[in-house]
Parts: structure tokens; sequence; C-alpha cells
């Protein structure tokens, strides 16, 4: 049995942005806390809803051909999966993901310095 | 598409303890808040792991022949499926909850006034 995880604790064990880490599994899903700063890649998954929840900060998801949404702390948001997007944070951010095991945070984009192993934290 | 959804205004709408309102679907999983107030009653899943994030307040969750796991705002405990468990809340309190759709918040406990019909808030 897991121990508990104290989200904000986890948070600074972060330093790049977009590598994010494995807090917690539950099912099929992986709960994992990353830092966003900057603009990441146009991708879609295929397989697996997306979830963000903005622990610290704000975010910006956008997405092809609808308006951006805007998320601020504590505010949480699910792209459906196939959907392209594209996280952005204009000040550093930070955010509790739940997506299914073996998601690759890029995605169907090509392989890139902005692909992260998967990791525990 | 989902509208986002800001989880410390969606505890508004929570009224009765024990009655979670579901506020956002990702794969499988339904993401659920509720009020905690109090005793649950001991029960299991069998076939779902069980994740709770404290969102305000501070709740125990009860094990079985294990030490109680106290979580304050910004834990969150995930209890693996087939774990007895019993959640507490001395004061109010309010969590999110990520389980396989269709869980009942009793488990295997005989259906009682806790048993809650699934909601979406």
């Amino acid at each position: 049995m897991d121990a508990p995880v104290d989200l904000m604790a986890t948070l600074e064990l972060l330093d790049e942005p977009w590598r994010p880490g494995v807090v917690a599994r539950c099912n099929d899903a992986k709960l994992a806390v990353a830092k966003l700063h900057g603009t990441f890649v146009w991708h879609a998954h295929e397989d697996t809803d997306d979830c963000f929840l903005v622990l610290r900060g704000r975010v910006v998801i956008e997405l092809r051909g609808r308006p951006d949404v805007e998320l601020a702390e504590g505010q949480l948001f699910v792209v459906p999966r196939g959907a392209e997007h594209r996280p952005r944070a204009d000040e550093p951010a930070w955010v509790l993901l739940i997506e299914r095991e073996g998601t690759v945070n890029t995605g169907d984009a090509q392989a890139s310095d902005l692909t992260a192993p998967e990791r525990r934290l």
C-alpha cells in the first residue's frame, strides 16, 4: 500500500518544466505532477483523455480550432482523447495530470527534447 | 468537450456529507467531489482503487489491520482495491475522489442511508 502523497511537497522535487513525475497510480491511471513553463508542442493522445488540475499558477490549454481554455489554481480540464492541444504557461505553473498509464507526454508529435521518460518521484 | 471545472466552486454545491457529485470523467474514471463529516461505514471496493485528495479540512482513512492514514489539505492517498477502509472527518472536510465509473460509495457494505446514487454536479 502506497504512502500518502503531499502534492505541494512533490512540486519541490520538480526542476525542469515538461518533465512529469508520477506520484501515484489508481486503477489504470497514473497521477503525475509537472512543472509547466513556456509553450509545449502541439500533440494529441489517441488512446487517453488527459486531465489537468492546476495546483499553482495559471495554465492555458490551446485547442486546435477551439477557444483557449484558461485555468487558474484549483481548476481542472479534461482534454478528450484525440483532441490536438498545446499547453502553455507564461509564468511557471504546476499541475496534477491524470492520464492512462504508458501515456507519452508528447503524444503523437515527433519525439523531441520535450519527450520525457516516465519517472516516479 | 466538457467545460473547465472550478473545484472550490463545486464544493459550495455540496450540502449533505457522503453525497459525492461527479464533476468530470477521464477515461474510465469518474472525478467526484464530496463533503465528509463524521464517520462513514467500513467497506471495500473489490473492483477499484479509491483515490482521496483532500481539498479542504482533514480526513482520516481508517484501514482494517493497519495504522490510520491522516490526510491534510493537498494530500492524497490511494486505497487499493479490496482494502477494507472507513473514512472519517471529525470536522467537515471536502475531497476529490478518483475511482472507476459505476463505483458505489459504500462498496461491499450493505446498502444503507449512506449509499448515495451517482449524480453529476
